[in-house]
């Protein structure tokens, strides 16, 4: 099983949904045979690279009511990632772009695999949410990458370069075709969606739909007329 | 979508069940998108290639009261072809081993495909039940079996030889892996069993089913805190 996770690494409602589906695979019977993957998705391409504004300042202008407003919301979304044992200061946290760090993502999946991709997912959030640091920032996306195993040298080329920038874009084209408005949106074998940051109790219901579709007993419609060893029911 | 057909030459419910299955196929409205294929089914693998009694006499000795009792079993389950526009004449049928049958059965589908496979499986039935021919004998299986547009040379080369024979046990033995008592033996797509000669509507109920199933449009579960181009639900 494969289970694509469209997130974004700023995305208060993603760290807190990916806490839930862990906490639904730890308690899933099949966990060694599903894998997790990471798919980019930006909420706001605009964020510049050096930060201009605090989160809740940026809170504050979009949605109005201005800085106060956007430290209430803050409030808000901090308690909920408490209760998943996440610690989020975001009072402290910049509006920063993207998406470098969604091309290293890319690189962590098709260099290291999964598990690696994994490992540098949670890294970014953590620097972001917990440590409120620039992920946008080179320095800080070297930094972290590295910390979560990826090579030093390709973390820079990359960086330096172009590379997975289109696949970024294919994976926000990916869940706009699936229909997904917002993020986190999960995927299980292309086959089942989750729509948001659900509780845990949702995705073990999808967990253990999707391993019996790929695992299927037959489906029998028994008792109609038919010849076996003993003879025809004649 | 696959439907694959466990069944016997020489099996009554299985040619009435391969017109139920046709007429559901034929108001199917993506039957162009389905393959049926035939797989092997021995009923009575002790059977002669030369017969030494008629299906009556086997019935009756069978399953006791004699040729009478045979004949009454016969005259039931042709009542039944009937109304499905098939003539059976069984009681002028013999008992005969049907594995040469199967063999080119398998033939036909190696090197015809599905569809030359059932020609042959259609031209046989129609051998057995409606011309009470012998399907063991080798000069009336080549003659079906060119009819149905097998070559000539390869059906003389797999009756002289054992080919196939592995494949006619191997069928046998993935019908009793997914329980199959008898039959005929409906699979669709590996996923869905009916078993025996079902009525029409229940075959068209399973391939609308497998079809939902093949083609998906991802089952959602909507709602969850999500964070979206407009901001996160805080």
């Amino acid at each position: 099983m494969i289970i694509e996770v469209w997130s974004d690494v700023v995305c208060p409602w993603c760290y807190i949904g990916k806490r839930r589906l862990e906490k639904a695979l730890a308690a899933f019977p099949h966990a060694d045979d599903v894998e997790v993957v990471w798919r980019s998705y930006q909420l706001d391409a605009g964020a510049p690279v050096t930060p201009t504004e605090t989160v809740a300042e940026s809170l504050g202008r979009k949605y109005g009511g201005g800085e106060a407003a956007g430290r209430r919301m803050i409030d808000n979304v901090e308690a909920v990632a408490a209760e998943e044992g996440l610690v989020y200061r975001l009072h402290q946290a910049q509006r920063a772009n993207t998406v470098d760090a969604h091309r290293l993502l890319h690189l962590a999946l098709a260099e290291g695999g999964p598990v690696r991709q994994g490992a540098l997912k949670e890294a970014l959030l953590a620097a972001y949410f917990t440590e409120a640091r620039n992920v946008a920032d080179h320095a800080v996306l070297r930094a972290v990458a590295t910390s979560a195993g990826l090579a030093a040298d390709r973390v820079d080329a990359v960086l330096a370069g172009e590379e997975y920038r289109d696949e970024v874009w294919a994976d926000i084209e990916q869940a706009q075709a699936f229909g997904a408005g917002g993020v986190p949106f999960f995927v299980v074998d292309r086959k089942y969606g989750v729509s948001g940051a659900q509780p845990v109790e949702v995705f073990t219901q999808v967990l253990e739909r999707a391993w019996a579709d790929t695992h299927p007993v037959l489906e029998m419609v028994p008792g109609g007329d038919a010849c076996g060893p003993d003879g025809c029911e004649v």
